[in-house]
């Protein structure tokens, strides 16, 4: 009968959803390790409470990736944006001394299209092999009245653990104690929906065209990979490297994140010429005519992770991001006060 | 000057954003428990594991309202879909044996309305302490561009934990075993693409109208809160009572889930005559001229959990449900073979 009404008549294809499960499989297995129990489309993923732990405290964090997915419709590249994904919950959990366990994804769509949903996760996958973590489950929701045929939105949640007396909790954190700056690599996930008006609507510019100063076009420069920090610090924290705190710098920059993990009583003094502001940030800057204290607020400016260190905890850490290949700077130190000053 | 660009501007308002956290501090402080080590505003929320299990394993799954969340939008009501996706998250790791440890929730905004924001938080707060499940974290996301202004998008993580020889694993499932069917609530979080096209679209109705057979209004008919199982189940399980299987009758109806816990040679015969459907959906089957098949492929059709059981654990249950004022039913057994046999 014409009038009979369907799942699929209503914009909903379960065997396409099915199909692109399945097309998933491979990719998830690829990040299992010897505590993930559970195979993909059990209910809930099983993880095992690492044996090596002896008082193990779960951290846990959720994030999305915000308008840089954008970019990634913009310039039909999506096995990015889930690395950025990845990295930015592990590098939210670094910040506690928690090395990953687990992450699962939330990926919104208006229409299951299969290469991209299969592009999306396979980027996924990647950071979570990359941050030796396990992707664990994750949900597929199609919402044809949500989102535009060709959009999505796409959300994680990341679990991991940390000895109850490693955790860092910025307690040891003291004025005189020396702030050192790692790079970023480009804007990661914050500040796109400034960063998109600035360059597409002001400047006139198209994903294809070079983004100035960078010798990469506007699509490559924007969606370059959120970096993860895991693979320098926790080394680092494995040997015994005091480090007293670490922020990772997201939406807010370095005002909105750094006092976040100072104690009451104390701020931070950061001397602005100690580092060199990409062209990425100076190009949004000027082609906004934003101001600096603004770009500040919005964005990390060159500066993806801080570290509260003593001295010889600054070499440590100097000396590893030198043999990584990343720049990293003394970008100020701890003082008696509150929030952020720069000088 | 008038050309300066801000984030402001560009439609993002992080004052605002820090308001509507503020505002979230005492919900989500209400749902601590002992093992809660983190304050809301930490990079990572912190959680122990805790000590009275011996051998824990971790049950994490993730999930959305999907487009429920339009008859909210329609109903101006934000404070009950929060409710059905934590206590959608709690079900799916039931299901393996898992008590519920902690919540994570991302909410995806087209603006910042503080009172939809507290709302929808609110409600999640409200499951997660029913639950008994701590709200440890979340992340509310503006993105003007992805959501009309007074429309956002709701999805949930939990982590749940189970000692791992307690896991419910389907493998004690035999043929002859009962299927011991409990009540849902309505619709539960499934099916909403095509019960809105059926009831607004096909019918002609609006929220405020009658939902025909029901006594309630479309929106309180269409908005009912999915259940929660976990207070039926866990103190079941706890007193040692023999659940062979438990599945969430969620996406896929019935046929689509149960086979999920059976292990391999092994079907379920369901008899649709042990149970009568609820006007909810027979409103949806005649009013869409909708195959009963294809019903049962898209909405829990009037069952929401579906126990595997002995003779005495369908007792158990069928006793626990009474006191607890939830219709059970016999709905059929497992017999040898695949799938799900109706009759």
């Amino acid at each position: 009968m014409s009038d009979r009404m369907s799942y699929r008549d209503a914009g909903v294809d379960l065997d396409a959803a099915e199909r692109a499960k399945d097309g998933l499989k491979d990719l998830v297995a690829s990040t299992r390790d010897r505590f993930t129990l559970s195979e993909l489309g059990a209910f809930g993923g099983l993880y095992q409470v690492p044996d090596d732990l002896k008082g193990p405290v779960l951290v846990s964090s959720a994030d999305g990736v915000g308008t840089k997915l954008k970019l990634g419709f913009a310039s039909n590249r999506h096995d990015t944006v889930g690395q950025c994904l990845v990295n930015h919950c592990v590098n939210d959990i670094l910040v506690q001394g928690a090395r990953p366990l687990f992450f699962l994804d939330y990926l919104a769509t208006g229409e299951m299209d299969e290469a991209v949903v299969n592009d999306v996760v396979r980027g996924v996958a990647i950071a979570c092999r990359e941050n030796s973590c396990a992707l664990l489950g994750g949900e597929t929701a199609q919402m044809p009245e949500f989102y535009a045929a060709d959009e999505y939105d796409l959300a994680g949640f990341i679990v991991g653990a940390v000895e109850r007396d490693a955790i860092i909790d910025g307690s040891q954190i003291r004025a005189g104690q020396t702030l050192v700056g790692i790079e970023s690599s480009g804007m990661h996930t914050n500040g796109y929906t400034l960063a998109r008006k600035i360059v597409f609507d002001r400047m006139g510019l198209g994903v294809e065209d070079e983004y100035p100063g960078t010798g990469h076009s506007v699509g490559e420069e924007m969606l370059a990979i959120h970096r993860s920090y895991a693979p320098l610090f926790l080394p680092l924290l494995a040997d015994g490297v005091s480090i007293r705190g670490l922020a990772h710098v997201t939406g807010g920059g370095i005002p909105g994140n750094l006092p976040r993990v100072l104690p009451e009583g104390l701020g931070a003094r950061v001397d602005r010429s100690s580092w060199e502001v990409p062209a990425t940030f100076q190009t949004l800057q000027d082609g906004g005519n934003v101001t600096r204290d603004e770009m500040d607020r919005v964005f990390n400016m060159g500066i993806g992770m801080i570290a509260v260190v003593d001295e010889d905890g600054a070499d440590a850490i100097r000396g590893a991001a030198d043999t990584a290949g990343l720049a990293s700077y003394v970008i100020g130190q701890i003082e008696d006060g509150e929030g952020v000053s720069y000088s």
